[in-house]
């Protein structure tokens, strides 16, 4: 513990007076030399498990940006709607889509349709780490509590950004016309136009890669021909209405804390040998959103 | 072909006087109004197949930019370097790379190591046809003909910038180290923080998702942990050194023309009934750059 602090305590000094003597900590030595309070536990009652054949799939749900949503998709997991439906859709360099709006399955009370939650206003505030350098969609954008956000100051208004791993609610051409029971993953470069054109419910946070090695679908948008090419869901569930020894424990770095502070600095300014010009800059969603195991302490 | 010209001028009519009265033409409807001469026929010299046991991952190659890297790649191929080699790391969200700097394989002449061809001056001059939107990275970027691209105009430089799809030269920590031995093409969120890091030296124009749908490797940097977890390269080959019947002949739109500047207009302004809310704005990386079948006519 000692070694971590003295470790943090110089890379915050380095950061402070842009010392230059000693080569800059790297990402991993910024992680390793985080206090416990820089990560908070990701809350079970708030985090889905999608189970495929190949493994786990953990998406953090985002209730401060689309509440109705996340309610919604809860009623629909505690109902079994999810379990044995399928990843129905791959298009590369874009989503892997899965559910049924039309599934004939127990809904549990859930709503087939719901209003829009496309953004949200600043109140009640929003945890908001700004990010200082340009976007090309939004006025402004950073990171809340985890999630990589946008915001439009002359408006009030917050909403979660398309980066990649995001998780999305599928809709028909009414905004009003989602509900949950088609959910999609980003799998490609951030197809940020459509911000605001969808409720986004919150972010794949281990596993992405089960969804994003899949074979695409060759029909129309990525879906799949036929039945046979889909990837079943073996079962979705809340990390919380699991038993402890059938749940994976993580926990998120905080995102308005030195630690990331630091590590933005890290990932704007890349300072090892390799690199031979820093950009200096970064886009929102290139920045990494550490999520850890939780290991006994 | 009436049809089609007449489509087209009603597109360019309408772009000219911000008509909305009729509904926007569809990306597929610009595309199919184009006029041949909005098309360029990819040069054979200038094309490398890359066959996989799963099929072809076809590159057009971008001599323009690193010319005496791409000469090297020739030589590679061309003494079979490559053939019997694997796609050899996969990292989520980043790159699938190719080929091996340590292979003791026949080089064809081509040299270990190149001097590092990261950028180039505005002379002789580029096509380049400017994005109006704003760049994270670069202070102005846009398209050289067919290629996304950046520009610093107070230094003079002009560089390809690491789009979803684009190839780039690995090196190691010299910046003077790479000599296409090792290939990588981008599969995730545009890695921007390498645009003059690296020499990139061509695109994928077809066949990405053989590679971006490959399993993800489990080692450091998405290195697969053991030989057999690899793809093996069946062939890679020019496409020129083909018999025609070999051969899968391709056009890209040009991006200096009306057809293209349709096209961005429409990804800028996305105006179907779905979306509720244009952008008004697109990410140099978002832009589709159309490349299709060559058919008889």
């Amino acid at each position: 513990m000692v070694n971590r602090l003295a470790l943090f305590a110089v890379i915050i000094f380095a950061m402070a007076t842009g010392a230059t003597s000693a080569p800059a900590p790297s990402m991993g030595d910024i992680l390793k030399a985080s206090p416990p309070g820089a990560w908070r536990a990701i809350d079970p009652a708030e985090t889905l498990y999608l189970d495929l054949p190949a493994g786990r799939v953990i998406i953090e749900l985002a209730p401060a940006f689309a509440p109705h949503h996340v309610d919604n998709i809860k009623l629909l997991v505690r109902a079994g709607f999810f379990d044995g439906l399928a990843v129905v859709r791959v298009q590369d360099n874009y989503v892997a889509q899965w559910g049924d709006s039309d599934a004939a399955k127990p809904l549990g009370g859930a709503q087939k349709s719901l209003k829009a939650e496309f953004d949200r206003s600043y109140a009640p505030r929003l945890l908001f780490t700004t990010l200082p350098d340009k976007d090309v969609y939004a006025p402004v954008v950073g990171f809340s509590d985890g999630f990589p956000t946008a915001r439009d100051p002359s408006a009030h208004r917050a909403w979660l950004a398309h980066c990649y791993g995001m998780v999305g609610v599928g809709r028909d051409v009414s905004a009003d016309s989602g509900s949950g029971m088609e959910l999609y993953a980003v799998i490609g470069h951030a197809p940020r136009h459509l911000d605001r054109n969808v409720a986004l419910v919150g972010r794949v946070v281990r596993g992405i890669e089960l969804l994003s090695a899949l074979p695409r679908g060759t029909g129309d948008l990525g879906f799949y021909k036929t039945p046979a090419e889909r990837t079943p869901i073996i079962r979705v569930r809340l990390a919380a209405d699991l038993p402890p020894a059938e749940r994976t424990p993580l926990e998120a770095l905080r995102t308005n804390t030195p630690t990331f502070a630091a590590l933005l600095q890290n990932r704007r300014f890349r300072s090892d040998d390799w690199y031979k010009r820093a950009a200096g800059r970064i886009d929102l969603c290139n920045m990494p959103l550490p999520v850890r195991a939780v290991t006994a302490r």
